[in-house]
């Protein structure tokens, strides 16, 4: 099983980044005809999933993260660590940190307007690394 | 590895349609004993997760979405591509459009009372493919 | 595709196990230097996820499924079996029962504060059952 990893820098605070690119240029380096990629992103205060990836849905999606899981300081989680990402953590457990896209004819099994997202909860910048496993 | 396509029609509007007889279906025609299923639903408005597919649940389920994620003409989407589905992408981003489902003596890994489905979050009728990567 | 169960007895309403230990014995019994093992929980009220698992995020993260999904009485589910289980159907079917996590170098690819949990929603003790597929 061949294995690739991804590298990049997040500016944190629900910065959502477009890694399609990324993943169409494995597919194109690694010769994947038919295949899946499995996504791993390492720490507990990310998120992977796919969406239209344009600038209007980028707003109402970081909006609705703070709606749902609002930015606070009295998380328990905080009280532990001295912390200030409790709400970080639980957007991480809730979207999850792991997803795969499958491949087909050489090409990602996506729709026209639909991206594979890297989303940094954390809240300062992060250097962030996604481990890509290549099954065919 | 192997590649099969689903296919089927929805009424759109947080439409749960139960796929596991096709899933069942594709076991049997494809003579898997043991091995994965891994489901990638094409599109950004849709998605896949389990439950017991009964109709109180699919009532609770689909009032939750609403009121998680509810129905406005104010996402800032909307007024991108002056749509109404803004909620629909919300919702297919937090679900997820891929999920995999294990098979174990020719019978797929889930509970009595557990069901595959797909939902459409989109805001019409649509038409939608699901890929199906076996891979044994 | 070698297939492994993990068994353990919970005591309910969105208990959050721990299961990475297990997941480590299985890669050393196993052997795996690089794969991926694939996680699903059998049954429609429990999750699979991660998390930094410490017991103010554990505080938290249970805090939020009563926020987002709430004990009630009144869910349609409920009347159908005269059961109390409602919200646990609608957050397994939320965070799903299936996960991956990848291994690399023999060691599972997770962040340092990262674990693997099942959440059990269910509103009475149960035992459980996870199917673990390796894929090498």
């Amino acid at each position: 099983m061949n294995t690739r990893v991804i590298e990049f820098s997040t500016k944190g605070n629900t910065h959502i980044l477009n890694i399609t690119p990324e993943l169409d240029r494995i597919l194109r380096e690694e010769n994947v005809r038919d295949g899946i990629l499995f996504l791993s992103a390492i720490g507990s205060t990310g998120g992977i999933t796919t969406m239209e990836y344009e600038p209007g849905l980028e707003k109402d999606l970081r909006q609705t993260f703070e709606q749902l899981f609002p930015y606070k300081t009295n998380y328990a989680h905080n009280s532990t660590w001295a912390d200030d990402n409790g709400h970080s953590h639980l957007r991480s457990s809730f979207l999850k940190t792991s997803s795969f896209v499958s491949v087909t004819g050489g090409k990602l099994d996506l729709g026209t307007w639909q991206q594979v997202v890297f989303i940094d909860f954390d809240t300062r910048p992060r250097d962030r690394r996604i481990l890509v496993k290549i099954v065919t």
